[in-house]
């Protein structure tokens, strides 16, 4: 049966609700659903109030007038077993535990509770999101968890069995103009696991692109099976952490799962067309690369900007992350000279433009038109500007802008880099740029390198599928 | 001959200085004296106007009354021939030839115009910097060419062949609490090149350390024996860039270094006992790590911080770096447990302390007196925080500052990194926590693995020399 009502119940009861302004799993599992246009009833429940966050308490769950699909517990773990019966007894279809202190903590007894109350869930017919986890992210339903996450739906379905993890990447994917399906923070996985989430991705005619972030599983054969079918589908971008010692020894206490041999996930990872990364971050630029780029020729860039020191390095960084810089031909490096009006600038790609103050529009639309070329990259070291403040600092700012619509407007796809980042102005400009390019949904990079990592192995990936441009 | 002089001319001309909101350079090489406290004389040269920027200027060179000893030029390269005969004859000490066209172009007849000049100075008894360069930055002389640099002098020397690079090396380094002593951006080193450069400053008694960022050399065998004699007094913490051919390329027409093989350069530097890193932040990081930290016996890290993920990731990013995290023994995980009010915490180091709400200090205080262990490292995933708004974000803000003034204040030292920062609330945090750690002169780091990577590098550095603690 597909797990596709787990993300449109009807109603929710949020068990341990309670009042005060630090109770902040209330204001997090309870408070952000009407907040956030969750259609559905919304039941706090907690014997000790008659009414939270304005809303009509229950003592049980049991004691809701109409069905309960979907519980959110967050009472101590000592008390799950009696909720879980409750939840039996009430018709409950997922009960999602943010409460934590089971099988992580490595204490016997703790595993024990962990399974029984699987068996209950088991014997009831009930699905169990957790233990020790963030539960569900579903803009088109209205729920979250954060109440900053994005309320319009996007294509990008994703599941992680950090919960730490969940919010990283949605926020970092967000401000990048990223919007998501459907999210599940898995934790320790005791019912609902990787690979049931994974196959539900897989076949959701909402998720257009799947990303995971895995610390373990307990059972590689049906994890390489439901990998495998996956991403012959769609693309499927994945983290697996834990590979030293320590990380590995992390994992274990954090979900309770045994990270394995990196060497062995690496082979299933490859072999089952999965792409592997390192981290959030260049999950993030994966997916941006995967939403806003089209299918490239190749990667032979032009890069363009300002400041030799800059240049030199974006060249090094796009080299080293898999694209190619074709040297300008020398009829282009004519053309363009014309229209650049600093003595010295580097023309021959990367390209230093000198200054902001000329016309960029000739230039751009010149180097629009060389055909042994496939992306521009406007790389952006605001730290290398020498006026930090005033009327130049404004100047700039607006600037960006304009040219920012001179390449939206360029035939060849563009991505924007802003690099070279370690100083408050520097902090500022990439968030005003990063800030711009999602509003246009172009392709924006922290780093150079980061983006030419992303875009050859985003070539890679549509190279080895064959796919038509 | 010691450069010292260069560094503390009694008088300075800016030729080529203009009025006018656009007069850029003007603003960099002229406004910025008086601003930043240069004590001597400044001279405006331009014979269109009788006053530039409140100051009297003068048609030429020679028609200053009193003595010039530096003169800083920008005026296009067609007029330096004759503005260098007239320094000869005005006597001058020093001309920085901001203006570019020169041999980075690789236009034969602008190469032999740098060479001319180069060939007057020598007559005249003149010293170039540049051409195509930003020249000095001395904060103790009161020159300067960004406003926003420091003010107060520290002991890092610096030389930087880009002028971009030498202003987001202050600015980045300036922004984690690094002072700089002097610093020389000297572009096409057609006369004072980073030999001299290197030399003066593994002399000068005001640099305790030497950083570099160099394109090319004209002698390596000369540039061997000077980096020989410098490491073996100071740290020498090199960038050397230009590695891959497009970098080369971009080298060439940028201050018409030649590359050279990279891996030629990479022994040279390790043979020399030379730092090699690969970029600027790279270089900040070092530069912080032998500022603030004191010699350790070794490599063995506690983290501290929140969020199971966060932890993981930290440990994983430790260990790639070089540092290693020892296990926790058992006595110490079930004193501090008292201390940790949640449910599922890791706490065999990494440490997860779970929130920022109970008091750190016992538990700080307990993994302060754990014998095997050298470093602290506090990690902080700021976008791990599911609160962005309202009152939990200036809680968590004010009690950051507390837990740092804790850690300040405990037997082992503690770098700080702000890490998993993708969104704007994490860049907002990185900013006020990287503020504080620089005005607490403690080490701030902007990812794990900058951090661990700087620090292991640091104890490499000192058990290599046999350094005592």
């Amino acid at each position: 049966m597909t797990l596709d009502y787990i993300f449109h119940p009807r109603s929710i009861a949020v068990v341990g609700a309670s009042v005060g302004p630090w109770n902040a799993v209330t204001q997090l599992f309870l408070d952000t659903l009407p907040q956030f246009g969750y259609k559905g009833e919304v039941y706090p429940i907690n014997p000790k109030f008659d009414e939270i966050s304005g809303l009509k308490a229950y003592p049980n769950v049991r004691d809701v007038p109409g069905p309960v699909d979907h519980v959110i517990c967050m009472i101590p773990a000592e008390a799950t077993r009696q909720l879980l019966e409750d939840c039996v007894a009430k018709g409950v279809q997922t009960v999602h535990l943010y409460t934590a202190g089971f099988a992580e903590t490595g204490e016997v007894d703790r595993v024990r509770l962990q399974d029984e109350l699987v068996s209950i869930a088991r014997r009831g017919g009930i699905r169990i999101i957790g233990p020790n986890c963030m539960g569900i992210y579903c803009p088109g339903s209205g729920i979250t968890y954060c109440a900053d996450f994005p309320k319009e739906p996007g294509t990008v379905g994703f599941i992680s069995q950090s919960g730490s993890y969940s919010i990283l990447m949605v926020r970092g994917a967000a401000a990048r103009g990223v919007r998501f399906s459907k999210m599940v923070s898995y934790g320790n996985a005791s019912d609902i696991d990787e690979i049931n989430l994974l196959d539900y991705l897989a076949h959701d005619p909402e998720t257009e692109v799947i990303a995971a972030y895995i610390e373990g599983t307990k059972d590689g054969q049906r994890l390489r099976k439901v990998l495998t079918e996956a991403a012959a589908k769609k693309p499927v971008i994945i983290i697996k952490k834990g590979g030293t010692a320590a990380g590995s020894r992390g994992a274990l206490s954090h979900t309770g799962a045994l990270a394995g041999d990196n060497a062995v996930w690496e082979a299933l990872l490859k072999q089952t067309g999965v792409i592997r990364v390192e981290d959030f971050e260049e999950m993030i630029d994966m997916l941006v690369t995967f939403l806003f780029f089209p299918i490239l020729r190749g990667g032979r860039v032009a890069v363009v900007g300002l400041g030799g020191g800059a240049s030199v390095r974006a060249s090094d960084e796009c080299e080293l992350g898999g694209l190619s810089l074709p040297p300008a031909p020398e009829e282009l490096v004519t053309e363009i000279k014309r229209f650049i009006p600093v003595a010295g600038s580097m023309l021959r790609n990367p390209f230093d433009m000198g200054t902001y103050r000329h016309d960029w529009t000739p230039v751009l639309r010149a180097l629009d038109s060389w055909a042994e070329l496939d992306i521009f990259l406007w790389q952006i070291a605001p730290e290398i500007e020498p006026f930090e403040e005033g009327v130049y600092r404004q100047f700039i700012t607006e600037r960006r802008g304009q040219i920012l619509e001179m390449f939206q407007g360029m035939q060849k796809p563009t991505a924007v880099v802003v690099h070279a980042v370690e100083a408050s102005i520097g902090l500022e400009t990439l968030d005003i740029m990063r800030t711009r390019c999602a509003e246009h949904e172009m392709a924006f990079y922290p780093s150079i390198y980061r983006a030419a990592r992303a875009i050859s192995r985003y070539i890679d990936y549509h190279a080895r599928r064959g796919s038509k441009k």
